[in-house]
Order: C-alpha cells, then sequence, then structure tokens
C-alpha cells in the first residue's frame, strides 16, 4: 500500500463507521480553504462499540509474546514509512507545516515505534522481581514471591495539533500504550482529520496482518470535549494520554478522578521553559541567533519553545537585547496551525503586551500566507515577573519575554514564582559554576529536564530523554511522554504467592522464557 | 536510651509543641479506661512550623549521600529495639494487641527500615540512565543526557489503627519516604498516642545525631480529618501516605485533586480478599481451620482479613461448610482496636446479616474483655453476591461471607461484579488448573497480589510483594505500600542535557562515585 483510501469516517476496531453527528473538514491554514473528504463525527453513543472492543482485545492483547508485539510495532513503522509521500504531502496541507518538518516528524514516529519495539524485546519493563520462598524459616514459612508488571487496560489517547504524527495517532502516547500491552482509541485531533485517517489505516492494517484482535485499535472522530471527556469517563478506560492545551487537559484530569474508579490521566499541557543567561555566557558567540531559531522553528509552536529567558542587566545584557530586537525585526511570520490557534496567539501577546512594566522589544512582519502573525519579542524586570502572574503564562507560538535580573537574588525570586516546567536551560561557561550549583536545585524542583548550552526545543528520543515535568507542564511529574520510560504509565505491579510453575505468567518464571534482560533476584539486579 | 519520656504534645523539627486546641487520651479498649498522659492537639494555624521546616530540609535532605541516609534509618530501627520494653507495653495498653503481635511487629518495623537502608547503598531506586551523545550525527548532534530521579519533597504520612507500629510513626510509609529522600510529616493516630510519641521520639533522636537538619520529620496530633486535610492542602506537601478507612482515603484524594498542584495519594483503603475454593481444594486438610485462623488473626483487623470465601455447592463444599460453622461457634471474640471499630463491626453485621438471602451461619461468643464482639460467619450464593453491592462491602473485623457457587460461570459473573482488592486467593490442585487458568486474568484485573493455597493475611516484607491493588483497595494501583517497591512512590525523573561534568549530581557522573549497582546505559542495563 503506497496510499491510503480516505473515507471520512471513524475506524472502530478494524471496520469504518459513520458518524451520527456534524461534519469537518480539515482547512488549510496557508490559505484558510477547506478541502475533503468530509469527516463525519460520532455522538457519544456511538462510542460503546470501540470501548467494547477494547475491553475484549485487553486480556489477549496484554499477554502476547514479546516478539508477536515487538513485530507489530515494526509493521506500523513500515506501513508509515510506506506511506510517506502521501503522509507528508497531507500534513504540509493540514497544519502548514514545511516539508522538512513533516519528514522529519514522520521519521521521528517510525523511529519511536521501533524503539518500542526494543523496548519490548529487552524485556526489562516488566520489572520482574524474584524473592525465593523458604519452608523453613520460623516462626513463619516465607512465601515464595514473583512479581510483574501487566497492562493497564484501554488507554485514550489524544493527539496534539502541533506534532500531527510524533504526539498523535501513532505518536508516543499510542507506541508506549501498544509496547505496555494496551489496546489504544485515539480520539483524532479535528485539525488533522485526513492524515489522522492515513495514519489510522496503517496501524488497523498492521492489527489484522498481525493477527490481532481487531479491538486492540481504534481511531475516532467526534466534536472535542464533549466526546473526549465522555471517553475518559467510561468505565473500559484504564488510562489517558493527552498532549495539548492546559484547559482541555486539566478538564480530563477532572473528568477521571470524578469516576467511581479514578484513573491516571498523563497530560502535557503548558510550559515556557525559562532560558537563564548567566553573565559569563553573554560572551558566546551566536547566542541571540540560536535564541531566535529556537523561537522561531515550527512558528513557536513546540511545547518546548523558549517563552521566557532571564538575562542580566548589564552592558553585555544589553547587547544581547539589542542584538535579538534586530533579528526579530527581519523575521517574517509563518503560518500557525489553525486560525483559532494564530487567534490565541494575538490574545497571549495584548495580554502580555498590555500589562504594567512590559514592553514590546521587537516585532517581526506578517507573514506572506494566512494566519502568519508577526513574531513578537517582550521585555520586563525580573521585579514584574515575580509579581505579575499574567506574565508568566504560556503564550503558543512565536513570542517570548526578556526578564533582565540585576542579582542573582533577584533571579532566584523570579524563578521561584515559576509553574512546573518542561524544560529549563542554563547558558554558561565556567565562570559562572557557582550561580549555576546554587539555582541548580531550584531548577530540579521545576523542571522535567534541564540544558545547559542548547536550546529546549528539538527532544532527543531516547532512553534517559524526560518529556514531563510538574503541574501543570504535566499533570503527573513521575512520568515522561517522550522516551523509552514512557512506556512505565500504562503498567501495574501485580505479585504472584507460591504460584505452582504451571500457573505462572512467563517473565516470572524460573527459566525466563522471554530472556528478560534484567530481573530483580532476591533485590539483586541480574542480567540475562 | 530504654525509655523515651512522654510529654503529650507534638514534636516539630525536634521541637515539642504544645497543641493549641483539644487535648485526647488514650483508651485502653480492653476495659475502656483511659490513661494518660494527656495529647494536646494542635490547631490548623499551628501546622506551617512543621510544613516550613520540611520544606527547608527537604533540598539537604534529598542530596544525602547513600551512607549517610542509610545510617539514619539504621539508627531509628536500632533506636526502636532499645526501646522494645516500652514499646510493647504501651502498645498492649494502647490498642490491646497482643503481646506476640507486638513484638512481631516491632520487628517487622525495623526489619523494614533496614530493608529500605539496604535500598538506599544498593541505590537502584535512582534509576539512572545514561544516553552519550553524538556531536557528529546529521543532521542534528545528538545530546548527552543523563536520568536520575529525585525525591518529591515534603511526604505526608497517615498512620494506621491498626497496625500501630509497622502502617504508623515509622512504619513503611515513612521509611519508604525517607528513603527516597523527602522529609516526612507524620499525623499521629489518635488511638495510639503515647506509643507514636515514642516511635516519634526515637526517630528525632536520630535526625539529631545523623547532624540531619530537624525538619526532616515531624509527629503531629490534631483533630483527624480536619488538620489533616489541611496538611494535605499545604503547598509544601508533594505526597501523600495512608492507610485507613476508604471515607478518610477518598477525603483526602479529593483534598490532594482539589489543590492549585495536584499531588499523589497513596491511600490504602479497603477491601474484601476474595479466597477462591477450587473443587480439588475440598478434600486439602485443613482448610476450614486455615481460614479460620486467617480470619481471627488480629481479631479480623488487617487490611488483607478474608471477608469472603467461595465455595462450590457440592457435598464436599457443604462438609467445608459445617466445618467452618463448628470452629467458629467456639471463638471468643479478641479485643477490638478501639469502641468505635468494635461498633462498625457490629453494623457491618447487621448490614451484611439484614440483606434478603444472606444467612447467618455460625456465630462466636463475646470475648472476655471489653470492645471483643462475637465472631461471624454468614452465607450467601453467588447470584446475592453478584446483585447486591451491600454484602460485597467490606466490614473491617472478624466477620467473613461465604459464598456458595455451582459453576464456574457463575463464580466468574461474582467476580467480576468485586470492586479493586489487595489480595485475591485460589485453594487448588492440580486438577483444579484448568478452572484457575481461566479465572486467573481476570484477578489480575482485580488483585494486587494473587496466592495460591495459602491466606491472605500475614504480608511478607520483601522485594517481590505487592500489597496494593486497584481502586478501592487503594488510590493508585501502579503502587505498593509495602516492599522495596514502595520507595518508587516518592520520586521523579529529571534529566541533565548536556551537562559539564561540575554541575552533574552524582548519581549520573560517568565514575559512578555512589557505586549504584545497576545503570541503563544506551537503554541497556549494566551492573555495578
Amino acid at each position: 500500500m503506497t496510499e491510503a483510501a480516505l473515507t471520512g469516517h471513524s475506524i472502530i476496531a478494524g471496520t469504518r463507521v459513520p458518524g451520527n453527528g456534524a461534519s469537518i473538514s480539515a482547512v488549510d491554514p496557508r490559505t484558510g480553504e477547506t478541502f475533503g473528504p468530509e469527516y463525519s463525527l460520532l455522538v457519544t453513543e456511538q462510542l460503546k462499540s470501540a470501548t467494547e472492543a477494547a475491553a475484549r482485545a485487553a486480556r489477549t492483547y496484554r499477554e502476547t509474546d514479546p516478539e508477536a508485539r515487538a513485530a507489530f510495532l515494526d509493521l506500523i513503522a513500515s506501513k508509515l514509512e510506506d506511506l510517506r509521500l502521501q503522509i507528508t504531502a497531507r500534513l504540509q496541507a493540514e497544519t502548514g507545516l514545511p516539508e522538512a518538518r513533516a519528514n522529519g516528524e514522520l521519521s521521528r514516529t517510525t523511529g519511536q515505534l521501533r524503539m518500542f519495539a526494543q523496548v519490548v524485546r529487552d524485556g526489562v519493563f516488566h520489572g520482574v522481581r524474584l524473592d525465593a520462598g523458604d519452608q523453613d524459616r520460623t516462626p513463619l514459612p516465607k512465601p515464595d514471591l514473583r512479581q510483574r508488571r501487566i497492562a493497564l487496560g484501554p488507554v485514550a489517547v489524544f493527539g496534539a495539533s502541533n506534532f500531527p504524527l510524533a504526539f498523535s495517532v501513532a505518536g508516543g502516547d499510542t507506541a508506549s500504550a501498544l509496547a505496555a500491552g494496551c489496546p489504544v482509541i485515539v480520539k483524532a485531533h479535528n485539525a488533522h482529520p485526513g492524515l489522522s485517517e492515513i495514519v489510522g489505516s496503517a496501524i488497523t492494517e498492521a492489527v489484522a496482518e498481525c493477527g490481532l484482535d481487531a479491538g486492540v485499535f481504534s481511531l475516532i472522530y467526534g466534536p472535542g470535549a464533549q466526546i473526549g471527556q465522555a471517553l475518559v469517563a467510561d468505565p473500559v478506560v484504564k488510562a489517558v494520554g493527552f498532549t495539548g492545551s492546559r484547559g482541555a487537559g486539566t478538564a480530563l484530569m477532572e473528568v477521571a478522578a470524578a469516576r467511581q474508579v479514578p484513573i491516571p490521566v498523563y497530560a502535557e499541557m503548558s510550559a515556557i521553559n525559562p532560558v537563564i543567561v548567566l553573565p559569563g555566557a553573554l560572551s558566546s558567540e551566536g547566542l541571540a541567533s540560536a535564541f531566535v531559531t529556537s523561537l522561531m522553528g515550527s512558528s513557536g509552536q513546540l511545547c518546548t519553545a523558549p517563552g521566557v529567558v532571564f538575562v542580566p542587566r548589564s552592558e553585555a545584557g544589553d547587547s544581547f537585547v539589542t542584538e535579538v530586537k534586530e533579528l526579530i525585526s527581519a523575521q517574517p511570520g509563518q503560518t500557525m496551525l489553525t486560525p483559532s490557534i494564530a487567534k490565541a496567539l494575538k490574545d497571549g501577546v495584548d495580554r502580555v503586551g498590555g500589562s504594567n512594566n512590559v514592553e514590546l522589544l521587537s516585532a517581526g512582519v506578517e507573514g506572506p500566507n494566512e494566519n502568519a502573525p508577526r513574531p513578537m519579542v517582550f521585555e520586563t524586570s525580573a521585579e514584574t515577573f515575580a509579581t505579575n502572574e499574567q506574565v508568566r503564562e504560556e503564550i503558543f507560538g512565536a513570542a517570548s519575554l526578556i526578564v533582565r535580573f540585576g542579582t542573582l537574588d533577584d533571579l532566584e525570586a523570579s524563578l521561584e514564582k515559576m509553574e512546573g516546567q518542561l524544560t529549563a536551560t542554563f547558558q554558561l561557561t565556567e565562570a559562572d559554576a557557582a550561580g549555576a550549583a546554587r539555582l541548580l536545585p531550584l531548577l530540579e524542583e521545576k523542571a522535567g529536564r534541564i540544558l545547559v548550552n542548547g536550546w529546549p526545543t528539538g527532544v532527543e528520543v531516547g532512553n534517559a530523554v524526560i518529556h514531563g515535568g510538574p503541574y501543570p507542564a504535566t499533570s503527573d511529574s513521575r512520568s515522561t511522554s517522550v522516551g523509552s520510560a514512557a512506556i512505565d504509565r500504562f503498567l501495574r505491579p501485580v505479585a504472584y504467592q507460591d504460584f505452582p510453575e504451571f500457573l505462572q505468567p512467563a517473565p516470572v518464571r524460573d527459566n525466563n522464557p522471554w530472556n528478560l534482560k534484567l530481573r530483580l533476584i532476591e533485590g539483586q539486579p541480574r542480567l540475562s
């Protein structure tokens, strides 16, 4: 298959299902024009067929052996590669993102799926722990205990508009949930419906070719908040993966907490990703242009875009700010993902720009296409940042705030006021070591990933990365939504006491039939 | 020190602080008599001194090196051993639990502290992951990424009345939080105030002797729900450990979810711990007496007491039931922990006993002391169990329900209706293998620990145990409150990108200065 048919319908457990609700169409944000096919939206009552299919599939799917599950993930990846031309073309038309970004994001997405295939083959995530029994122990015999982690059950995934592949239908949440052994129901993002169907059809084909229960995957179209909240409220659903706005994420958290049986929500929501320029770093070459490049990437529509830069109040600091001012003024706006996101950017810059003691440092020019507002950088003082909550809120898009600080005390007081972040960044030289060491513990408490002399955009997919952080960066600071550790979100431990061998699940058997690379035996890690 | 002074006051960061509220006294449940000293209760406004001290201590304490932190845990254990005579005497007077139980629970508690000292020395819990950078990678250089887990911050611990040592001031929640590097604020259980002060004074001395910040530990007395909810609402508190009733646990979950920054609550609440007798097991010797022993242990006041036993509707099943009936009728009631718990037991048996199609199978005799109600066992059908929610609710104490089933289908339908459980148990022989294999996936979804041919009471403290389970057994099925994995509850990951060596925290340095036994390097587990 090198081209997937677009039907305009939901895919529920392998079957195209027309929605009984309204319809939507894709919009090309570069022109504002809509294009086909129309996508029929499900009404809430139609959800049951997806959740019931997922419930039926959960038990067999969670016990698939490593090779079967890994081959399934690999097959999704190769099917997406086969569809590369169709995917990248549709992605550009639906999101306005450039071709290089479309190709890069597809490669990242397939790389992510293959990484999770390897995670499944290695088997460390089973978290196996074995403690041998001892019938002769006094005063009581010691039981034989064996622990593994099992899949939580069906997971609801909400894709993001800003990563229409890597954080969408076959993105990190889906890949890690499938790797953990959970069926997935994806709520398609209405800003890229056709792309969603292409990707969803690849997964659906892989499910069938691997002989898995069709309920392992569904892709549903519906009115956002309404069907999303109904999905999270469904008793079948056992966990939620979400990337999007703070408002939508918080609403899902509330629905999940109010259920008869509450469930975990992994929502990645909001961050301003502070960059702290320490005095020594001001002599670095290209600092201002690196900032502007990071800010402008994907029109600033990255969760890790540098929304605030702390700059010393000094001559060297003034030079940096002047350089930023000049660079920004030459930047053309780039088309944003949707008209409403472009509108929200305008509201955000009005809010910050209209605050007391905040000045517009520089604005770029309107882009040549639609929905391409001028990039903007504002400037304020550490005191204002510390005292005015409004200026500390995220503006999604190519807008940032430079905060000038006098002393490390002022800087620290400002940072203390920040909410939880995905990232925090130091620009430093060895001369700044003492200051950085002083601030590091605070940044560790505020952020999930801390960088030195880099820029926070461009999240590396690997084993050691964290894309997470304290609320409201995410709903659960104990987790990451990028990297191999993302699988941990969808598992829970079960202990087996004095189980005869014939009842023991494969991962906890003495002879390690799945050849899991790591097990904890009598409390000690043992490799195989 | 072989005896701790009882002052009747809270211990806030090393200082005795009289409460500005009412006072309470211990009650000997065997006689109903109160005894001294009086304990002064804090008012909510007095909490701040404890939370502020914990906040101040958090940053230095979380970076203590393994040996310093392990020595602290070991010292608490040896101080508790030194106080053994005072502890066991006070425990019996405040709870009515027998001497053997007091001694056993103290040994379990000190063993738990020493186990966590070993966990700290091994260092696996740091969860270190290292991915090397590659400046030459195209199209983009690969960053150097290093991940570790850091302590969440101050933890509020709520002890249980039924484990006045092992799940109280120096119990599993405290030990695992301290091992993780979190300061702890314990809300003393008002049912064992003197015992709490003895244990709290031992921890306080250990903090001082180890040269730690006094804010690492506080023990507060206050009116239960009110001060507890205020503690959970305090912005300084970053996680909660709780063992107790479903009502109280759920209330804390709601407070935590409603905070400006929500925090995790690890509440262990409610279970009926089903035991499933499969047909082959009915020929086992001593099955009925083993059940009665498990039920009567600690007067049935164990979280894992067998509250429901599924028995085949057969002649052999009838014989088992008759045997239980005779054994129970000879059982004297044992003193319960408090008058109100004894009263709640009466309410529970009235609720179940008054349900349609439920019959009292057998009742024991009143115990010789106060608050020692008659043990009771009821009998009903699988159909009634499946259709009447009331009979599926926990009765805390020596009361249980035998549920007779005809076919495996009936049994499965009953089990499907159960809420989440701490444990589930099979009684089986190899002849029952097919039935057990069929039911196992359902039990895995319902319970945290599954036993074969044992009884669920008597939780082994080790590395592979799980004391947890789906809601309402606990608030978070991804965790355990017993065993070495309990430390994972109080940690969150942080990634360090392109950090120069002088800023790298010890656990993530290439040379592994803390000699952590396991690190994930390029995605592969590596031992040291």
